[in-house]
């Protein structure tokens, strides 16, 4: 297949094929282990053109992990022919599932290493604040007070708490997965929309 | 008074001199713009003799975040005296009042680049973990089903609710700050005691 996979691609082709590979190899490994040699030699090109692409293993690696923040904000988006309530859980079912299969990578993002690089902190904090704006633009239709300036604060208090719970949870512990996403579900009326 | 400064103190006393000087300078400075320099000026030495006492900036600098949170764990001590309610609120209302009084620092050390060095990541973590604990030894005595194993999960979560509302909150905005704290307050009923 080494012929197939040496077929010369246009240089953004080349590069959403290395984010690609990237992007399942962070699948597996955590963003310190995600080896350049590996997935050069996936795409059956030289570890050199691979920088030639990106620039050095910094940028390679920021570009796989905006890869990975566009494909979780893509896999978490609501159906909007669903009620509100069900896209919400929805949403939030998507998210444990898309973290518990890249627990080490998820890990290293929110509170690991990577968050010592100021351009990784950016991706994060941009993908929480997209995350936190699919929230207040579904404002009305979810019952809450839209117009309360505590709305904010709220939204983002919760999804850091999604996040710790997410964390904290361990998948072969004495929490099921089910209590784990009703207590995340549970807590954004509780705390966000105040009720009980 | 340069006389005074400059008494000779046994290792010790000097080692701790510097670490207090430092929490003080960290109460107006990010971790990033605490300087060496002052401090050492300030204590009526020099850096050299600074850098003997704790072996590199980065040293220095972890034994006064560590000593930060020592002094944040200890002013947020409950009163055992006090209803448990009461303990409660006055831990938040204390950690509250000690954030904003070191915004920077903690922005930095939570989320910022000081993350990125596992010692730092490793007193940050072992405070969350003492905050958290204080929470659980308690936990009969605020009403908390002791023996779930859901609660732990749930305190580190709304602790995390907690760091998060206090830095999205602010502080000249338009929710006030009881608002914010019972926010904070109501919402750790609601998700870790599961009550209205």
């Amino acid at each position: 297949m080494t012929s197939d996979r040496r077929t010369r691609l246009d240089p953004s082709e080349r590069r959403a094929q290395l984010v690609e590979l990237g992007v399942h190899e962070l699948a597996e490994h955590g963003l310190h282990d995600l080896s350049v040699e590996t997935v050069a030699a996936r795409a059956g090109i030289s570890k050199a053109l691979l920088f030639h692409y990106f620039g050095s293993k910094r940028r390679y690696r920021l570009a796989v992990v905006a890869a990975v923040a566009d494909d979780l904000l893509a896999r978490t988006e609501p159906d909007p022919e669903q009620p509100p309530d069900v896209q919400l859980r929805q949403s939030i079912v998507d998210s444990v599932e898309y973290v518990s299969a890249r627990r080490q990578l998820y890990l290293s993002l929110v509170r690991g290493a990577a968050s010592g690089d100021a351009e990784m902190r950016e991706i994060v904090d941009r993908t929480r604040s997209a995350l936190v704006a699919r929230i207040l633009d579904g404002a009305t239709d979810l019952g809450l007070p839209s117009d309360d300036p505590l709305l904010p604060v709220a939204v983002r208090s919760w999804l850091a708490l999604a996040e710790e719970a997410i964390i904290a949870w361990a998948p072969d512990g004495p929490v099921s997965l089910d209590r784990l996403l009703d207590f995340v579900e549970s807590s954004f009326y509780r705390t966000v929309a105040g009720r009980p």
